[in-house]
């Protein structure tokens, strides 16, 4: 399957055999228990910051890992195909990396990217709000000058890492008569005064991946605007066009896993004296999945070639996203059902898989969403 | 909706509406909180035995309720839009009883059915195997003659209500060499030496309706034997007819909540100035789910009209369970969507739901196995 | 599978049964011979004159069968099998004097029933434009008084049988003024000057069920007003939900032609010492077919017990359309594929069949129609 | 969209421009009337012939275009956007001598390859049979030694081009004990004696790309036998995976149409004062078709990219081809769909391309087969 992928250079390559020794040894074997205690990260962090999987965004001159947007996507695969919520986790804080990268000051990447990308800092990305969905026009979270600062007032919600974050990049609306121009980024660090995450949100899965409501109401200084003022709408599109792909990523991973399951029961699973993956019907079952998971990656992979080029690549980015996704999801379901009533129980990885994937379709831009931005795109022709 | 319920007696409807007002007021309230705990129902089956419906499957000989088939399947939808696991829980005890009321003899009938109705005996059906599935032909669980009475051994899986009935009724193999004549059903009470199941299974839903792994190893005495030996494997075909237009109430009622849900988000949900449910696409998402509830509806009431017609309705019994598992899979899966990340969160009753309505795909016949059947009906013409 | 009818009277079920002798030797065996040549079906509506058919939808007292609307959709769906075309063409004739029936004055009643229900006179129902697909509100064509009668000026598009009917009843506005109060319906008898039809629009399939377009400039005397002037919008509609059920009841009987078709291919067909009917793959295809039949039957049986009330079942009729001529679709889609490269040949009737079915998604309303239909009385509770 | 083909050399790109062109003016204006008259598309190919498409699947030394797969993908498409017959003739001719380039002797290749490419013969592909399928193991044609040649006996069907090319490649056992390695190919000119085709089978679509049964009772000289006796299934098998990748393609040129189609319908169609494509309903449907189209796409280059790598791909031939079919059969679908009742008639491209199209899930290996394939190759490791 990874003949897909035939275009990572060989140093890429050696970077994700690494990789997928460290998850298969260090990540995947704590994924059932993540999900059982619905304790953070953490540790998994700890142990990719070591494999230099934090800053794998990020370029070289930001101690970054400086690979391609293939090998990322497939570095990013690695990961959620041993455990979904540090997948989640990860690319969160992509989002606020991504973020800083795309828009902030020369300063500002010094400051905080080299950190970022070792896991002294972790990121968080904080777009949406409870009545605005993924869509930043309807924003209603405000920074206002204060002095030489900002007085940042407004509440986000399903932000991954926000209360476990050293730092959350905080999109705000600075001029309400300035539409899409009017939006701003933040830099708002753990432990400002006025920004007290409550505990996290309950969710179906990725339970080791915690998302939070953020209340705020803080002072920040001057230095804390994202690059120049009014620029925080043109970061954020960017940002989810390389968000999209690595959630896409994270689809891949998370249905590999499930697939991989799937094939081993049914070799292992004779009833009447035949393996059920001998049985026609079922067989055609994996074939699709097999075919699901083709089309995702092919997708994910013109997506982040598009993403090497430096140009922008949303068609390419809400593809990925929605087809992963949807094949995800497809796929999970297969395999559980594969499984009988075993997979409906904790004791194979299935079940968990399945709950960790539900959120995919929806977050970043739900599959409606991606539906319209494609549509857009077709029709602007 | 209850339109499609036009052939209920006044009586009938008049149980349905005190059974709606009790599910709403004291078993809706609690499904959260059963999730949450993975407290067994014990206190949700009282107060279904209160209303009479412990025994709504039985004839008014054995005090049951003496209804229709198309009320029983009302009546389990109503319970199942207030609270999965009850449900579960609940039908679990009917099949059962329902092996009691076809297989046993009249004294056993006399003995145990005013007791399994009024609640004092909470009964569960033991069928399944880790390795057969629901197909009784591969069989391991065997019953042999000792002394006066049985020796049963073996291993059952999967058995709702296993660990915590009164009364649990084994399908064993009294006689290898006669195929699915040598199968015989006996009747196995809680407390009985040699019976001592596990903790419940860890299940992705339904957690307030405990499934069982059950290790047998009994004597137990002659009067165990449910009816005349070898007529096991007849007993259980008609009781999982009966058992299968069940699960398709489950899925009814639990997809009815979860539109429910749906429509009121939709309406309540204001983007861009507009209610979710005035939009287009919106909208034929919801019309789907409302034709998939119509369908599965109709196809349970004609697997319901059959059965009060008192012949085998195998074929009509597999049809509903999968048009309305599949139909409800699908309408839950539109409703979680529909409430976006909200939808993700237990915040919403949707993603219980979700989680609760994947089994109803594997239990009772897998969708496969049901597609089996139905051809093998097909192709029998 | 025709237990599903069990509400039919005795009468009804030898109308029944009669007819489904006159179809399978008078008009099954030439459908494929009026695909290839594209003649009218005048022939075949002859024959069902004769066994009453044509004024099947009508009560006895205009010389119409008067049978339940259960036996009517039992009726139609015998003659589809046979033969799409006739089958549409037929059902266009009911549209007509079901505009009569439910729209006109007793007068209208008794000339123009006992006619149609001899076959005598064949009826059209022209309502479609082509600038307004099947929704009546952005109706062009005027009728205005002139002298004691009016002038009709309008185009009208895909008319069923529009340019051989003896009658077209015509939908036109008379008051623009009044939005849906201002459309009335008129009786268009063939050869009015300034009704002069083109040939046969060039479809995909239903060859012998003719569609036109209608270029109309006519005068007609003041009682070809149908009915009460602003009635004609609320005649429509009723007609319509009647002749959703029609197109119901016609994609069941084209379907279960196909399915039986491919019930038997499969058996016939020997792949590597196996019958196709045997592989567990085609089994389950087989069996989807099987289920989406059932669903249909049971979907349009629902909307037929409806019309028999007597009130308004616009919901039921809309999904019974939307349901059966889904479920249709697919099962024709599947026969053909069972047939392998026979089945794109005209020596199998499932390329017809498929073709002929094609526009049942379309006309009288199409999926999308019917999903705005049922979404509006979804979000109505 | 073509951005897709980025990889093609400029060279490439100039002859899919050209041959754009040539096919937007000579070709697509006909496909109409191909359609309608049955008439065999001689004339296409000759114009085909004159641009360099008969070779294009050819290396240079052999007067081919010497393109790579990519580009002869590409080239496919542009030619099946056009005229489905065009295209699906012209691919069974790269069937032919596919199967001479891969299995043929140098003086074979020499002789046959450069008139080929050229146009002054037109090739055949014969290896399906009426009790076989796809699956040449069960061949009952026979090539038995008659002195120094061959007598060649059986039966063909569904033979593109059969009747019409000037040279067969007859796919033959010639040895029944040695299975697979029995069968041998051989060159069958036109006017052999013994071969007289029957006129083309009565299709749904590609009416002008005629396929025939062939009956066979020839003498051939011992130079007929293409290449090495016994090696004609190897190259059978290597010729389908290249002829499942220019299905495919076809798939993708002729759904392109369709959606192009409904996307300037969409824009046009107004309905109650707005564009169909600006309902959002709708436009969810030009999104999946987008979808479609892009996953079809990257599904055949990947198959192209590893086909040019000269190694077996058969896994990624079936993938592009199950993939390609499915979606441009929904593409296709909607499309028709977003039409309405125009897009029933002959007077709008769609209908005619969901007729061509219909094929394409069938021939050169089913969706089935290739499913049968896709999981042979996922259970292989």
């Amino acid at each position: 399957m990874t003949g897909l992928f035939h275009m990572l250079s060989e140093e890429e390559r050696l970077f994700c055999d690494l990789l997928e020794r460290i998850v298969a040894e260090q990540i995947a074997p704590k994924a059932a228990q993540v999900d059982e205690t619905s304790r953070f990260v953490h540790d998994q962090l700890g142990v990719l910051a070591e494999a230099g999987m934090l800053g794998a965004n990020l370029p070289e001159d930001y101690d970054g890992a400086g690979v391609s947007a293939a090998a990322l996507l497939r570095a990013v695969e690695i990961v959620a195909s041993g455990c979904g919520s540090t997948a989640s986790a990860l690319t969160a804080h992509y989002l606020a990396t991504d973020s800083i990268l795309i828009g902030g000051t020369e300063a500002q990447k010094a400051h905080w990217l080299p950190k970022a990308a070792t896991g002294e800092v972790l990121g968080a990305f904080a777009l949406t709000e409870p009545t605005a969905g993924s869509d930043p026009a309807d924003m209603k979270t405000r920074a206002t000058r204060e002095g030489d600062g900002w007085r940042l007032k407004g509440t986000k919600c399903f932000i991954s890492n926000g209360g476990v974050a050293d730092l959350v990049v905080v999109y705000a609306v600075t001029d309400p008569a300035a539409a899409h121009r009017g939006i701003s980024a933040f830099l708002l660090p753990k432990g400002t005064p006025g920004f007290e995450p409550g505990p996290p949100e309950r969710t179906m899965g990725l339970k080791g991946g915690h998302v939070f409501t953020l209340n705020l109401d803080c002072y920040l200084p001057g230095d804390a605007l994202l690059g120049a003022e009014g620029q925080g709408f043109k970061t954020a599109m960017k940002v989810l066009d390389n968000g999209r792909v690595e959630v896409a990523a994270q689809c891949i991973g998370m249905a590999q896993a499930a697939l991989d399951a799937a094939k081993t029961y049914a070799r292992d699973r004779v009833i009447g004296g035949e393996a059920l993956s001998e049985k026609q019907g079922i067989r055609w079952m994996l074939a699709d999945m097999a075919l699901d998971m083709q089309g995702a990656r092919l997708s994910a992979l013109e997506a982040a070639r598009q993403r090497d080029l430096g140009t922008r690549f949303s068609e390419a980015a809400a593809m990925a996203k929605l087809t992963a996704s949807e094949a995800a999801d497809r796929v999970a379901d297969t395999a559980l059902q594969i499984h009988g009533g075993y997979g409906y129980t904790r004791d194979f990885p299935v079940e968990r898989i399945t709950r960790d994937l539900r959120i995919m379709r929806i977050y970043e831009g739900s599959s409606e969403i991606q539906r319209n931005i494609i549509a857009g795109h077709l029709l602007a022709h």
